[in-house]
């Protein structure tokens, strides 16, 4: 039975973690720009121009030297000549001159001379070629100076960034249809556990069905890594050295999902501490659930060990995988996490020196949400499945009383 | 000109919109149970037995009568007498009497006549088949009862689930590796505007890149949504007409960009009041940016006409067009909603009445985030693409204050 005596907090050993992974440079994939959204950008991209490249009225109106309106009112109206339109898309025909002003559309060219836009409505037509003023505009009022946007050179898209439909549109104003993102994070996945079956096979009574393979597969798509599943590993040491070996081989990262009972989390250990340097880093993290969960490095890439457990599992991939892969992918660490606010509805207890990770579900109440924990052992996937998000008890607590307000980070 | 003198708060304005589309019942999919994921669920789906469907050891130890270890103690153990090894992954070879006991591992069904675990640590392996018990089981310690996790019957993904991880896991232990999921909802994106052009052909002076139907593109897939791309239409009513009546044939949900000027918007507005009823709902939203967005329904389906600008088009996107996605993949309205906490740098000022929905960076402070507004006109896209979030200024206020606490939503 493997002993816990030196329990490790999951800060400290997510840290250690990641501080012993060899993060190489990241390997880069050319996608459609369609195609690049949850990606992350494997260069910084530089804009080609300025944007906009030309000057733009951002209203209906007149474009106009605004010196020629200073002091205009409806009492007093500037009188301008009107000398043609800015057609939409094309240059202006011709630039004006002080005296002058030309029918502009918003997105239109802001014609040479110019230097504002008089809005429509502080405008009259009076007779045929004439237009009078009703108020002064300012240099530069409503219009978009070319750069106003971004300037030639400027970095549009940094390295590192995960691509969200507001980075498509920047990247599509320039015209840019391809770019290199990260290639996803190669995650291989072993279950081990002589009472596991693959899940979609026929089942005798004793027997349970792969569940981690599944979620966690699941869990890594989500978070940016491709995930090889190698099935079930019998609970032979030489067979469980021979596939983890060839994960390794394979894949950026290796999870091993023990099977639940010691022996099977020992042989995990062993075969961390054989198959490369320095292997084993962490056994046991103090930490609800997950704390058998073995953190090893070999030759650079790192190997977990998973509890069995599927609440276990899940848990521990999100607080060790999830970090691992974005750190592989070169997203930078510490980046904000959205939480809902909610008031616990019962007295939660938790041992001190350990962080505990609780399940909830989130009932809308008459002020904002509550949140009710789901009790339930970490055998129970459907502790899981059923409930909103987590909540954090950290080690220096020993609980939440309810009524309290805690930050419960949706799953 | 449109005039908003009518202008609805964006509150009211969407669930007017909501409540005038026909949801017709959600179009099923089947997909394979590592395709699940981000999908919807179309139906109820039972346990189709227990889980687990044995009783089940959490701990490595000896299955007993809890009764033949009742005052057990180190300096009193109770003797039994060892009848055999649970097998991993099978039935018991036996059951067990009173005063018998088995060896059993983690995950292990419980043989017959037991109903409690004692640890291996508190128990001594006297002489042969004779074991010592130095503390006392009560009934039921350390098994997993059959059903404890989920009973017969009971519904282990419900109708319109947006399935995660947790829910993956929770089908896999069913073995169930096919499910019926909401069809994508079709959303047909149609540009219009003499001056904008497709995103990677070539430009001239005075024309744009078409942004929207990139970044709409994206918005569309993050929330379950298939884009359709119709291209750009010129500004003429017939074209823009024929195109959106095609449109909305083939999909469940139209959204027009409309070009920037005034004669384009109202051009929107025309062809949405004639290819179906009832036409246009709303026409203006207090909302900043976004006002001059159209909210309409044609014989049951949402057409929206939404900013050219790209920053209004992709807020106005999340504010009306992800609701509507998720209301036809039979998602239900209300969920949480996470935000990162934050403190604001500097006075914000907003117009009584308006919502405004102001982008943001998140900067580390010293005691968490700081909100950061960027200020730009909403033709910028980079004022988005270089955002963290979003706050929002609620119609009811007039502005917040440097120092005050926001809610910033992740973009």
């Amino acid at each position: 039975m493997a002993d816990f005596l030196t329990l490790i907090p999951p800060e400290e050993a997510r840290e250690l973690l990641l501080s012993k992974v060899i993060s190489s440079p990241v390997v880069k994939a050319e996608v459609d720009l369609l195609h690049a959204l949850g990606r992350v950008s494997a260069e910084d991209i530089l804009a080609p121009h300025p944007l906009p490249n030309f000057p733009r009225s951002t209203v209906d109106g007149f474009a106009v030297h605004a010196r020629d309106t200073y002091g205009a009112a409806e009492s007093m109206p500037a009188y301008l000549k009107l000398v043609g339109e800015v057609p939409m898309g094309d240059r202006p025909p011709l630039g004006i001159h002080s005296g002058e002003a030309m029918v502009i559309h918003t997105g239109g060219m802001v014609p040479e001379g110019a230097d504002a836009i008089v809005m429509l409505e502080y405008v009259q037509q009076s007779r045929g070629e004439e237009i009078e003023v009703n108020r002064a505009a300012a240099i530069g009022e409503n219009v978009i100076l070319v750069g106003e946007d971004v300037v030639e050179g400027q970095v549009i898209l940094a390295k590192g960034v995960k691509i969200r439909p507001a980075e498509i549109g920047g990247l599509a104003a320039f015209g840019i249809s391809r770019l290199r993102v990260a290639k996803k994070v190669r995650v291989g996945l072993i279950s081990s556990g002589d009472e596991v079956v693959p899940s979609a096979g026929d089942i005798r009574l004793g027997q349970v069905r792969d569940i981690n393979s599944y979620s966690l597969a699941a869990l890594i798509e989500l978070s940016g890594g491709e995930p090889i599943l190698y099935g079930i590993v019998p609970d032979h040491i030489d067979d469980l050295r021979s596939v983890t070996a060839r994960a390794l081989h394979e894949c950026d990262v290796v999870l091993i999902t023990a099977g639940s009972s010691a022996s099977t989390r020992d042989m995990t250990a062993q075969v961390i501490d054989q198959i490369g340097v320095p292997g084993v880093l962490v056994h046991g993290i103090n930490t609800k659930p997950g704390k058998p969960t073995i953190l090893g490095v070999c030759d650079g890439k790192a190997v977990l060990g998973l509890p069995g457990n599927p609440v276990s599992a899940l848990v521990n991939g999100m607080l060790f995988v999830v970090p691992l892969i974005e750190k592989l992918l070169g997203l930078p660490s510490g980046k904000p996490q959205a939480t809902v606010p909610a008031t616990l509805t019962v007295n939660l207890a938790s041992q001190a020196g350990r962080e505990d990770w609780q399940p909830v579900k989130l009932v809308a109440g008459k002020e904002g949400w509550l949140a009710a924990p789901i009790f339930g052992k970490s055998n129970l996937i459907f502790t899981l499945a059923s409930a909103d998000g987590l909540i954090c008890i950290p080690p220096d607590s020993t609980g939440i009383g309810a009524g309290e307000q805690v930050d419960v980070y949706l799953i």
